[in-house]
């Protein structure tokens, strides 16, 4: 990879910001729980994985600011509050805030603590890196040796601490010397994959064309996509999926097309408090992200605007979940729990 | 309506620009076929109604500005030649122009031939008003007393002489006192959706919001439209339906639902020489559309692009075909030869 999504230097979270590519490279520096939560809720870095590690080191880089204070404990619960509220689908950010709380709770002393919060940070990044690697790994098998893949928004390096999930899989694929090329759809309205995902693939030299959302039932209709593959924010305990708006629309194209419909995420993802995809709670964003693109605004003025930014594909249109510790085929309830247990 | 799409003036077509809707209100003026194709080709004017007039007064407008020459026969073979290439899916452009051809076939008399090649296309034009007007009437049958209709790309006045076929329907089920509020979906990569039916919805005061394509899913799955109206570029002799591309995957999506979905155009876009879908030639259009929009690019720039501007949906996915001559329910060969011998 010839950038970091996200790195930690002691004390401040480097930050690829996302917003401004592929025209810019440019890191933001960010020493606070806040100026973090901002730039998670601005999608300055997005991707459920990458939304993760960024809180957990929003956590980190809050207590190395405030470990000198009277009021840390009270910092720090405020910081906690901030970044849980910073976006509500992606479960990761909660899993990894869950990881933080646990190392605040059990130690007293203030400096000792904000090394730990710092350690840990570190250690769901690095296990984000191997949870892909092994997840790209497990979901080369369900690859053909040849063969048209489409994939949606960005589940790449860019959305995780490395490699990806659907384009780690993908990248594995790729490097196993397997003949693949890519659909990137451009995803709407913030244009992952016109701007994230074509951008990672011409860095790979992996062939990919990219179309506009909807024409991927008509490449699917002429017989041109051989499987889909897509990342998650959320998967339930019933394997239904959360996932960028426009993700159950190709679940139910590629049913149409008998095309095999594989989401890969790491079991980080799979939240098991959620029993199904109705209980997930699905962010509306603001509607100028919709009239528009990067404050250009081309709709008529007058007319009202929806921007849910997620949706859910039910398990039922699944045809594998492929995580770092193994693929289920066609999830649901029992295989989910069972692979969480092992 | 508060403006024209078209309008002839004596030699001179005047067209409503629609790439620089809904922004500016400007009026090319068009005197010669090759104009005329230019505008056609460059989507000044879109919308297959609107193209077969817009087509015919180019042969017109020829007509006119070359009827004293002695080479006007070889002149306005060279337009229709010109005209007929401008765009290869939209049938009404072949069928208008057939009208006109037949004209220019049966008088000698330059300056006569020219005053008779106006009067044609003058009625074309007015046709087309009646014809939105009547399918406005027939359609509104299957409008509910109170609904939410999801429409596509614009199907509106402005892809017209005047009314519109799907938001013709619209129209006329609203101004029938309907409580109808209509969903509009942007249509990447043009944004006739976000830019022209959107502002058309504004004008008729009839409650509208406006979603990215790839959110139709997402509303239909959570009951929130009773049912899809969009308009056509051709239908095949056995009721295969050719649209702006992405009308597919919302049949698709509406037939998961059991969403009804209503094709409005007039008989003049179906075509009995075409057997089926297979058969329709699908524009493929410059890649540059995709990439971005109108001179801004934000996509990485190695990437391919694919851009078909059209695709079919098959007519066992279409619940009805609302014409001036009467709806069909669900249709095949037998009902649509019916429908064009009454």
């Amino acid at each position: 990879m010839n950038f970091d999504t996200l790195r930690y230097r002691s004390g401040c979270l480097e930050l690829l910001d996302q917003r401004r590519l592929p025209g810019n490279i440019e890191y933001l520096k960010l020493r606070s729980a806040e100026e973090v939560a901002k730039a998670i809720r601005e999608m300055a870095v997005r991707g459920a994985p990458a939304i993760g590690c960024a809180a957990a080191f929003g956590i980190a880089v809050e207590a190395m600011r405030t470990r000198h204070r009277e009021g840390f404990r009270g910092e720090m619960e405020k910081a906690f509050e901030m970044l849980s509220k910073s976006r509500p689908t992606a479960v990761n950010l909660f899993w990894a805030l869950e990881r933080m709380r646990r190392i605040l709770d059990q130690v007293e002393e203030q400096d000792e603590v904000a090394m730990l919060l710092e350690k840990e940070a570190e250690s769901i990044f690095e296990q984000d890196i191997r949870d892909n690697l092994k997840m790209g790994e497990n979901g080369s098998a369900l690859v053909p040796e040849k063969c048209n893949i489409l994939t949606y928004c960005n589940a790449g390096a860019l959305a995780t601490a490395g490699h990806g999930t659907a384009l780690g899989v993908i990248r594995s694929a790729a490097s196993r010397g397997k003949a693949i090329s890519v659909v990137a759809c451009e995803t709407r309205p913030f244009l992952q994959g016109a701007r994230l995902t074509a951008w990672e693939l011409e860095m790979e030299s992996i062939p990919a064309t990219l179309i506009c959302d909807n024409m991927a039932g008509y490449l699917m209709k002429k017989g041109e996509i051989d499987l889909v593959i897509v990342g998650a924010d959320r998967v339930a305990a019933n394997g239904d999926v959360a996932n960028k708006i426009g993700t159950y629309t190709l679940a139910v194209l590629a049913r149409r097309h008998d095309i095999p419909f594989h989401v890969a995420c790491p079991t980080s993802t799979i939240d098991p408090d959620t029993p199904n995809g109705e209980a997930i709670p699905i962010e509306e964003r603001n509607g100028s992200e919709v009239r528009g693109y990067n404050g250009i605004e081309w709709a008529a003025t007058g007319i009202s605007v929806r921007n849910p930014a997620f949706d859910v594909t039910p398990s039922e249109l699944v045809t594998s979940l492929i995580t770092e510790k193994g693929v289920i085929m066609f999830p649901d309830d029992k295989k989910i729990s069972a692979l969480l247990a092992s």
